[in-house]
């Protein structure tokens, strides 16, 4: 089969908004998109996949759009009962969302793979994107936090709320795992590289860290990217916790130097207007857009801005 | 630890209806049940054990009361959306009732045996009679139908609605599996056996079944048991379908006949007192009761009238 026409490196909500937008330029069938998995854990024994699943009930229409993430129109009713129970219920797995761990537990544990996993569900849901989880082996992004303890991303982020006690990320399990069938290819092959305005450190600094990606981005080094900062503050999650770690500065400047080696070009936020020369000094075009997702005609503006910048007249 | 006083062989909706009559004539703590786990199967990787659930739920008083199985208020958002991704939804598991079989699964997964998963869940139910699984090992009911096909348990009587096609019943996974820890230990040592009005084919049967069980009751030859047979129909379930296939009547008699080498007595309903000296002649105590338990003090009554029969004066 041969690769699609697109790939995108993905992690969570601001990928997910960004593909769907995407999805309403270009034919889904044209679209691979390799997602984060260093936020993936079992819950009760359920395998828990946040980025994957944030990108598919996206895509398919089924998220619940306040949040960005779960399933439209949730309900917590098993939860709640574990909870009595005695579990922990910090990590809000909906009713209707459980449906999706369960099965795929079910099929892991029957002996299939997680990217064959994906693409069952995919097609259940109707996505007609192909969503590639980065490995299908163990790859847990580990927070180390100042006092010296290390905990999973999902403790550090939903569990503690991100304090910005963080000392380091470990993407040393990303960087021991083989990239799942089809990464690779789709990233060779792709005439057009995306890079989704997602967390550079550890939604995308975790996919890079797979043996083979970053090398594969640097020898092409005509990825466009989306600043996933907008005046110096992420638009959510904790990346102005975690590019201190890595040494970057927090404004589209930082994700730009991060990102320099890979890409040809970074689409900025307007507010970020200003960067704009700097970030062309580092060897980059630049577009500047409007980057916050409000609705999805600006998700489309966004996604039909990144092409151009790729494909230049 | 020492045997509690009074141990129960049971199965589902009616042996729950009569345990929750007899914790509140007895205390809870000197009843072990002894659960029929031949009606155990996965659905979607989970382990469900509906016997166990429904004993536990009623007397916990979180049992659906109207349909006697199931969670109080339960919702269905879970199934409904396995049942959307092409999973089959004939068992009706609740969002609720799922946290049960998700801890379940999970413990099991992490080594832990029924026996004890079923003590941890009794205990955060706050379920203070002992409840055993008959056994920790593989012990489906298997029903082979008229064309020769064998069917499990639950899809026989739930997916296909208990029809009457039943050529046998196959329980040799029960005859072939070890009571569960503390089984042998609590028929041994109760001063009072008991058995709860449930079929005699299926949920009984199954746990007589089980090596051991059926020579221990025969040396006693003290049980008490209550027929879930009323004027020739079951109150519940597919008994009136099963009987015939281990040739007995359909009958407080038929059942009499089934228990006479494990019984001293046996309690039947007032639309049987005819049945009252046949059995009698079988050589058993007969107590003639209101056995339909259509509330709680029916139920406290039967088990009442069940424990004096068992201790004549």
């Amino acid at each position: 089969m041969p690769a699609r026409p697109i790939a995108a490196l993905a992690g969570g909500v601001g990928a997910a908004r960004f593909l769907a937008g995407l999805v309403r330029v270009v034919p889904p069938e044209d679209l691979s998109v390799i997602v984060n998995t260093g936020d993936d854990r079992d819950f009760f024994g359920l395998r828990v996949c946040p980025d994957l699943d944030t990108v598919m009930y996206t895509l398919a229409g089924e998220v619940d759009p306040d949040q960005g993430w779960g399933r439209r129109g949730e309900s917590f009713h098993c939860l709640e009962s574990l909870r009595r129970l005695g579990g922990d219920s910090w990590f809000r797995l909906g009713d209707r969302d459980l449906a999706v761990h369960v099965l795929r537990t079910q099929r892991l544990r029957q002996g299939a793979r997680l990217d064959e996993v994906t693409a069952e569900l995919c097609a259940a849901f109707g996505v007609r994107a192909q969503l590639l989880p980065m490995t299908c082996d163990p790859s847990a992004t580990l927070v180390v936090r100042q006092d010296g303890t290390r905990t999973d991303f999902q403790e550090y982020l939903v569990r503690d709320g991100a304090p910005d006690d963080v000392a380091a990320v470990d993407l040393s399990a990303a960087a021991a795992a083989t990239p799942a069938p089809g990464v690779m290819e789709a990233l060779e092959g792709a005439s057009t590289l995306l890079i989704c305005p997602s967390n550079p450190v550890v939604s995308i600094g975790t996919i890079l860290q797979l043996p083979g990606v970053r090398a594969l981005l640097e020898r092409r080094r005509d990825a466009v990217g989306v600043s996933p900062i907008i005046g110096g503050r992420p638009v959510k999650g904790p990346a102005d916790r975690l590019l201190p770690c890595v040494g970057a500065e927090v404004s589209a400047l930082g994700v730009a130097r991060l990102y320099r080696d890979l890409c040809a070009g970074l689409v900025i936020d307007r507010a970020d207007a200003g960067l704009a020369t700097p970030i062309e000094e580092l060897g980059l075009r630049v577009r500047v857009e409007e980057t916050l997702m409000r609705d999805s005609s600006v998700a489309m503006r966004l996604a039909g801005a990144a092409l151009e910048l790729a494909s230049p007249a």
